[in-house]
């Protein structure tokens, strides 16, 4: 029991952040760290640690170096079906791999299952990646998790990722802000509860700002409906974006009177990202992603 | 001149995207860029492409894959204030850099001169990269740089990074999103024009919403006035994060009444952003970035 909670400390000190520190130049951080990893070393010898992180919204390349450090130290993954398949493929080889779906899949482990997982694995002394598509942070639910690891006292790190609105505005040539159009920009989650879409629809409905639904697809025309009800003009620019930054990204730009007709007709399926204001008339002049022959 | 152009062409086929999409095993996009490249190879063949990049929030382990490569294979890098020191070490040690400032800075180029200046850049056939700090669709003026681009039928890409609110959000502990806090987030410029601050307040002070704002620090009393004088409550949880994702963050708790007089008596300086909702108040329990002994 002593030798293997002295391995797995020193495990922790020369394969973990702590050697990355120090090869980063952060010596007084690692030090810092180091002070720690001994007061826990005699604390909880056997508890390993979780790294909640973000996956990025698709394209593998969008993956950080600190995100991709941690997944290929791993021992185990716990991830959904938002991590995209080029992105596990980064993964350690050897770690297990536990797929524990989102909530309105079938088979899914609901919320409570999950925290009460990573809290398991990282007491059992594994080192622990919760992944997560875009960032853990931002209608991830993330808060939740390490909430739970925090009440019982699992070490636990966060690394954010790309979240969806940055990789498909950027992929899609939609500034999210511009001087002349929006000087600030809203992350909504448009999903509806019970049938039912509630939403601060008055504060949505201001100039000089860009929108943002994540999930909204499903209620896409409740949701483009509601904003018209509310004042905003029926020939508002929308964008619609699939798969956003991977090799199938498709974009549909529409205005929002009419953009609930061509998803209809597109046959659009999530994951998608609706973005709702002035900017996304820039698309046509800014888009250059997938600009191959027959990709448009 | 032919002779030159031809190298060109493969430097770019070999050493460029194309190379990495085999790489990658994105064959198909390969070969639908490969035959943009052929096409170009025949227009401009002296032009070469710029990459409008975001350097993330400051941690250089924040940096995308996809980042890390394009500026390993720069000729020229065109960076602000914004981007961390660590980050620039990233940079291929050949690049020329170029030092453009911000706006507030004495002996800042101008934006006009900013975008000229790539334009001119890349029509030397030089791989320009734009770097920026965060994200560069989020209050960077990306979009404007690259309508400037597009408009003189230079080639470019965008290589969205993590923006400040992401990192700072994480590394402090902090959740954007919770489902018992707040259903949206709000990304918001706070610098003042003129003096005075003009936001759409009542959009702002709304239940169930986080608003972080970027630039904000300078005007920070008018901020936080504002907000209660629209009808926040005055002990609204409110964070102040300086230097957000590096080793010498700094996170200053309060309440919206409470903030200013704590940012005069602390002395914090920008870069910071500002977090405003009740999920500041799960830093407490949440934060893990720094808990080294006198970092608290």
């Amino acid at each position: 029991e002593d030798a293997r909670a002295r391995r797995q400390f020193w495990e922790r000190v020369l394969g973990g952040p702590i050697a990355e520190l120090v090869f980063a130049g952060r010596d007084h951080e690692a030090e810092g760290r180091m002070q720690a990893e001994l007061e826990r070393s005699g604390a909880h010898p056997e508890t390993g640690e979780v790294f909640l992180v973000g996956a990025g919204p698709g394209d593998p390349e969008l993956v950080t170096l600190r995100a991709l450090r941690v997944l290929q130290s791993a021992d185990v993954i716990v991830h959904d079906r938002l991590v995209s398949q080029p992105v596990l493929d980064l993964c350690r080889r050897e770690a297990e791999r536990i797929y524990v779906g989102k909530e309105r899949a079938f088979h899914s482990v609901p919320q409570e299952g999950i925290n009460s997982l990573l809290v398991r694995l990282a007491k059992e002394g594994k080192r622990v990646v919760r992944l997560k598509g875009g960032d853990p942070f931002i209608f991830g639910r993330g808060g939740e998790e390490i909430e739970s690891l925090a009440a019982e006292e699992v070490p636990f790190q966060v690394i954010p990722g790309i979240t969806a609105a940055s990789g498909c505005a950027a992929y899609a040539g939609i500034p999210l802000t511009h001087r002349d159009f929006a000087q600030s920009v809203m992350f909504v989650a448009g999903h509806q509860k019970d049938g039912k879409l509630t939403l601060n629809w008055d504060a949505l409905v201001r100039p000089g700002q860009t929108i943002v639904f994540y999930m909204g697809l499903a209620g896409i025309e409740a949701l483009c409906n509601g904003l018209i009800e509310n004042g905003m003009r029926p020939d508002m620019p929308a964008a619609l974006v699939q798969r956003g930054t991977q090799p199938d990204q498709r974009v549909l730009i529409g205005t929002l009177d009419g953009l609930p007709a061509r998803v209809e007709e597109s046959g659009v399926t999530a994951p998608t990202l609706i973005i709702v204001g002035e900017v996304v008339q820039l698309h046509d002049r800014l888009s250059w992603f997938n600009r191959g022959p027959g990709t448009g």
